[in-house]
């Protein structure tokens, strides 16, 4: 499974896909340099604060931290200095936990990726991913009897492998497409599904579809899914790709049911970090590069959240968030914002 | 083609499974027999009138029948007396045209189902299924230059082949999936698609998706569905499978486009027949069992309808139209009831 086409590039690609995609969609033909944006601070309402690094290490002892524009750029480089940030949180016993809704890896892999990009070796147990965070609602928050149905990545299954979490579905269907209604009813299905986990599946397809809706025609079936905010990533040259929503999007409209999305801004991932490590909320803070995502998540599940601009955001979009007439939108300021992680912890 | 998985028993089996999948999702346990619907006719504030056969082939011309519910009940048989009325029909000298959102089989293949399920031969000029008109409108409505990405069933590429359209997809996708955009940017596209075109496609999947929204990525593409509503039916035995809205939600939410939807109630079915027939409005009617698509289209082309309680719908389901607060339902109310199409046609 490490082999799988997808691990190797994945990791920087989607988050520079994802900056172009929103461009596109944004229409923006340039992003003002985010020098001249924090000039423009001034017009905002209810102004998140640059932070100053004596007054976050007092005021926190844990740190949560988004992984994709926040350790390193969108072009896989690492964010200068974030090593000897970590290094000095970690001197000052402060607890740093890393929190990403890739679904596509394992822990394992990304701890090799962080390894290789920053030199630095981040304890697994303090990563969480999405892919992980799905195996662990089941077990842990959800406690779900019987069967996995996985339309899932190989990160995805090879964390519900070292929970010892049966599971059934992962890798191509092996029934040949039928639009055939009594060949389908001939079809067994697997008995005592207990969940359908839907993340990055790149063998979604009639059957999958077909056979995720009738677990899930069960009430008693719980329906969970890694995320379901963004639906395709613009790799390049006109070309797209599906990612989870895309999917997530379909069998809802199938199976006429919502999810449980474990992907941050939902709650879960805090939920199942706390199953793992003690947290005390009003002590904790959320770093991240992405608006939705990572700020969403902090008032989500209340506690304080610093956007840093290595990433996907900018201090324009808080504005626009601010002057937006969208109460979900108007909720999404940060407590703090920081050129960068490293930024942040340089006078520590 | 012919020999295809699905299209021996999609016709009768998609029906009958679309009633039940319907009454799951309403929760009744129990439909009342139509007798007494109709005595609860009283209820109705703004009501259908009992078309009488004369009045009927007095005020129109054309005849619009959809077909499933309406020439045979939801368990195949046929309706008794049926070859009659469209024996006396085509006496009197009206144009009798099916319109169906069927989108797996061709009008050859229908025409032979209804020859030997009824004994009929039906002029295959006069069968408007989606799959047909899905080609129709893509040669002669939107004059699409170029080749067609079809994500399709059987029939539509037959119908496509039939109108001499270029179309390429149809089938399973030759590429192994991958979700590594590294990839997926050194695969060629084709060149020159000029419309996505999406129906009932056993072979849908992540390159599927990725192509069609990759295609779609060019704003000068036309997006076409052959339907959007309904996502999946209940097969039986809790078996669900995905129908065409499942990969229309899905394609939209991927590509951020919102498709030109083929089906009824949409007005292109009625368009695509005026490129064939001539046809007077005022002087047409649609005939349906179904009160979303068949009445919805005949609103939406602004023709008088004709409600048969032979299948999907019955007056409750007018009722709870006409009660409703959403004036989308509000505006399903058919202009006139028949038991079933025989039964209107009996005093001819």
């Amino acid at each position: 499974m490490e082999g799988f086409r997808a691990t190797r590039t994945i990791l920087s690609l989607t988050r520079s896909s994802y900056v172009v995609w929103r461009q596109v969609l944004r229409k923006e033909s340039t992003i003002s340099p985010q020098t001249n944006l924090i000039q423009d601070l001034s017009y905002l309402k209810q102004e998140p604060k640059l932070a100053a690094a004596s007054e976050i290490v007092k005021r926190y002892d844990t740190f949560l931290f988004d992984v994709d524009g926040v350790l390193w750029n969108t072009d896989e480089s690492p964010i200068p200095g974030i090593t000897d940030s970590l290094e000095k949180l970690k001197e000052l016993d402060k607890t740093v936990i890393l929190v990403t809704n890739n679904s596509i890896n394992s822990r394992k892999y990304l701890q090799k990726v962080i390894k290789r990009r920053l030199g630095y070796d981040f304890p697994k147990e303090n990563i969480f991913t999405v892919a992980y965070t799905a195996a662990l609602f089941v077990k842990e928050i959800a406690n779900v009897q019987g069967t996995v149905y996985l339309m899932g990545s190989p990160g995805m299954a090879s964390e519900m492998d070292d929970l010892e979490i049966n599971h059934v579905g992962f890798g191509p269907d092996p029934d040949p497409p039928s639009m055939d209604p009594q060949e389908i009813l001939q079809r067994p299905l697997h008995e005592n599904i207990g969940a359908v986990v839907v993340g990055m599946d790149p063998y979604i397809g009639f059957n999958k579809f077909s056979k995720a809706a009738s677990y899930l025609y069960n009430p008693n079936c719980y329906y969970v899914a890694t995320n379901c905010f963004e639906g395709g990533l613009h790799v390049g040259q006109g070309k797209v790709m599906p990612i989870t929503g895309t999917f997530v999007t379909a069998l809802n409209f199938l199976s006429k049911r919502e999810p449980v999305v474990i992907g941050k801004p939902h709650k879960y991932m805090l939920e199942c970090i706390e199953t793992k490590h003690f947290i005390q909320r009003g002590r904790t803070i959320m770093v991240g590069d992405n608006l939705r995502a990572d700020i969403g998540f902090a008032k989500t599940v209340g506690i304080d959240s610093l956007l840093v601009l290595s990433g996907a955001n900018n201090l324009q979009d808080v504005q626009e968030n601010l002057e937006s007439d969208c109460p979900s939108k108007k909720n999404l300021i940060p407590d703090y914002y920081a050129m960068s992680l490293a930024d942040l912890c340089k006078s520590l």
